[in-house]
């Protein structure tokens, strides 16, 4: 990280590649080739990606958000409060209504906050939080002190990154975030424009920075920032950096890296890592996301960048979020708590769906799910094997159009081949209310060759 | 508006030329020349301007919250509940303290706010707003319905601006919605790097849109954006368009038509409108702003840019801000409330401070402000001048540079020669907390010739 400031000071450079392997930011952002609005979607490319060329503008992509508010049947929203079990939906189904796989909206977790009840309650009387400002002697002005300690615990009762020597920037979600580092990494003296990440630079059309694609096939000369997903979206598995030249910058995208989704195996300390509440406790609402930055002037440059794009972060959602980590830390505590610790429920409750889908695909005989090798997770104290917030899904036999084959039977998802990947595969949420995912896997094994 | 979209989907359009005449959000986005963090600081182009060159890339622009974290000597931030006497403050004073009325944070609200109590407080239950989505068949699909409703209400009471025709879109402050319309406005197809707001254009390099200056001397071929700010920052003069030439798009920034600040003389009905609740009610914390939005493809278009940069806006904050409107409306309802209204309160904390302020400056004699005509406000049925957000100060005689002489007494201000006006002016802000107003005034009134 002490090289960026040297590297990208030069004058005349002439490439910034941008290497992504994408996760949750890139999950949530896409590009439309004219950035209108259009009834074709698709969207988010998936894989360990370097960035050099807007080589994605060919196709179409808009946000899993815009495609569930622009499908005409969107799956509908049942209250939180709804316990419909098995029996009651198969009873109101009858094959007939639309299930939505495509999305990642994390609804899964409100089990959890309703067991936890008035404990992640927060009351903000009227007169608090007006000022702009949070901690003027923060580098990041507007962090609030409550939500940085939250982000520091936590970290530290889970093991999976190290917080020591590395500055706090929040975010308004970590989409907010990679686009400031992007911004704090790339040359603000470049000659010409560069390049960008398809969304943002295809529609902003930025000068700084540009898409170059797989980092798998990234071979050009020149400073390049690459993008390590781990674990990654949408096969589970857990990364590493693949471009292996001089030059590079890695930021690391670790929204992941949470013992319900995959173990705990060491305490990241890279230079930029990003994180966010979206996928750890399912906050999506309240758009907060942080970045640990090792490079003082790197975690500058960002805090600029969002100064400029949104002047600082909704303080009341960095209040709600401190108090969200707050309990899902005291319910860790080795000590004990009376709640049941968040990553133990929700470790159960992912560990239930991937049993129910792998049952399901066995029952239709169909589909096949990837096996991931188990590994011993330090914070569980136990092994086992990585259940991605995204299942990747394979018809197997004849059927070349997975999307489409399963569109057919009314489950909507999201094909291989915008990814990168065969339409033979497709991408589903494993996050959703239990009522939409029951309904799916019951589908899914009725689905029979 | 309803020419936008022909007029914008022209191939190889070679100009887009953006007006501006800022104010909240410009004063809050600054240009940096390299986007570089720098100790020399300035300020807010506030003029009515157009854009379309970067010509203000020559100045150093630093945000005035950045201004204030980077302060060696920022002015201590007194608890809300903080209820000192002038003759307190006086003894506490004597002639040392570092007064900052550089930034324009609304800590003056505090004051309506306690007094009003429980009325405003929030509760969220951590099971709450997990969802990305707030209202998956509105076109602005994170927009929460409360939210929409009440500011819906509000303009209704208070009969400042017309919502019916019009789309609301929600942003993380109207700086984040100002972005978002000159996305909208601009042309994706543009052959060329055209322009931009110099801190976003300069800073991201978009090759959509660039500063052009001051509207008045705008006279270019081409389209344009005209921002129309009114009442104006940092004069209070009610502003009108200038440019008078076809092919303009005026967005109207409308963040002080307030009635606490001028006079409601009319419900503006413009194409596209701006508002926040960090100049209507205070809560600048909160980072909620909202357009008013006649032309749907423009707000889809804006909707998008949001779910591009931010997927969406916090909603804890938008149920806050709702709660917010609501408490105002209600305050001010026809049969009376058990409340001050809150424009009446807010109205006569404003006009106090104008008294202080011309008093002070009297009692001087070194310094003058501008007066500005009375009008007839529909709303609290009484004529009154206007009473701005910002105080625009001439030092008179033979002081040639007013930002100088008063921080050579320790009142730090901005120069006017960041607006693009004479260094005999400063501007000053009129809604810190009283503590500090007070204090400003006091020593303002001992600055003797």
């Amino acid at each position: 990280m002490a090289k960026i400031t040297p590297l990208f000071s030069l004058k005349n450079l002439l490439v910034v590649s941008l290497a992504l392997n994408v996760s949750l930011i890139w999950r949530a952002m896409h590009e439309s080739e004219k950035c209108n609005f259009d009834s074709s979607f698709s969207l988010q490319q998936q894989r360990r990606s370097v960035m050099a060329g807007c080589v994605l503008k060919e196709k179409e992509h808009v946000s899993e958000r815009t495609h569930l508010s622009l499908s005409s049947s969107p799956s509908p929203s049942p209250s939180p409060s709804s316990s419909l079990t098995s029996t009651d939906i198969q009873s109101q189904d009858g094959g007939e209504r639309i299930i939505n796989v495509d999305h990642g909206d994390p609804t899964m977790y409100e089990k959890y906050w309703q067991k936890v009840g008035d404990k992640t309650t927060i009351v903000i009387p009227g007169w608090q939080s007006l000022s702009y400002f949070s901690d003027v002697r923060n580098l990041c002005w507007f962090l609030e002190p409550e939500f940085a300690k939250e982000v520091v615990r936590l970290h530290k009762v889970v093991g999976n990154a190290i917080t020591e020597n590395h500055h706090i920037v929040v975010g308004t979600g970590s989409t907010q975030l990679f686009q400031a580092a992007l911004y704090a990494l790339s040359s603000q003296d470049a000659s010409e424009p560069i390049s960008s990440y398809p969304s943002i630079t295809d529609c902003v059309k930025s000068r700084l920075y540009k898409w170059a694609g797989d980092a798998k096939r990234f071979n050009k000369d020149g400073p390049y920032i690459e993008l390590v997903t781990s674990p990654n979206n949408p096969d589970g598995s857990v990364r590493q950096s693949v471009v292996n030249r001089s030059g590079g910058i890695l930021v690391h995208d670790l929204a992941y890296y949470w013992p319900q989704y995959t173990s705990i195996t060491y305490p990241a300390d890279h230079d930029l890592m990003l994180f966010t509440v979206s996928k750890s406790t399912g906050h999506a609402g309240t758009r907060i996301g942080w970045a640990l930055v090792k490079d003082t002037e790197v975690a500058k440059k960002m805090t600029k960048y969002i100064e400029l794009n949104t002047i600082g972060v909704s303080k009341d959602s960095q209040l709600r979020a401190a108090k969200v980590l707050k309990v899902v830390s005291d319910s860790c505590k080795p000590s004990g708590s009376e709640d049941e610790c968040f990553f133990e429920f929700t470790n159960h409750q992912m560990s239930t769906r991937w049993k129910q889908l792998r049952m399901a695909v066995q029952k239709s005989g169909l589909f096949s799910v990837p096996e991931l090798p188990s590994q011993f997770c330090t914070f569980l104290g136990r092994a086992f094997e990585p259940q991605p917030a995204f299942a990747w899904l394979k018809c197997e036999q004849e059927i070349e159009d997975c999307e489409s084959f399963l569109k057919g039977n009314k489950i909507l998802t999201r094909s291989g081949k915008h990814f990168g990947f065969s339409p033979k595969y497709v991408r589903i949420s494993m996050l959703d209310r239990d009522e939409n995912y029951n309904l799916f896997v019951q589908r899914l094994s009725k689905i029979l060759s």
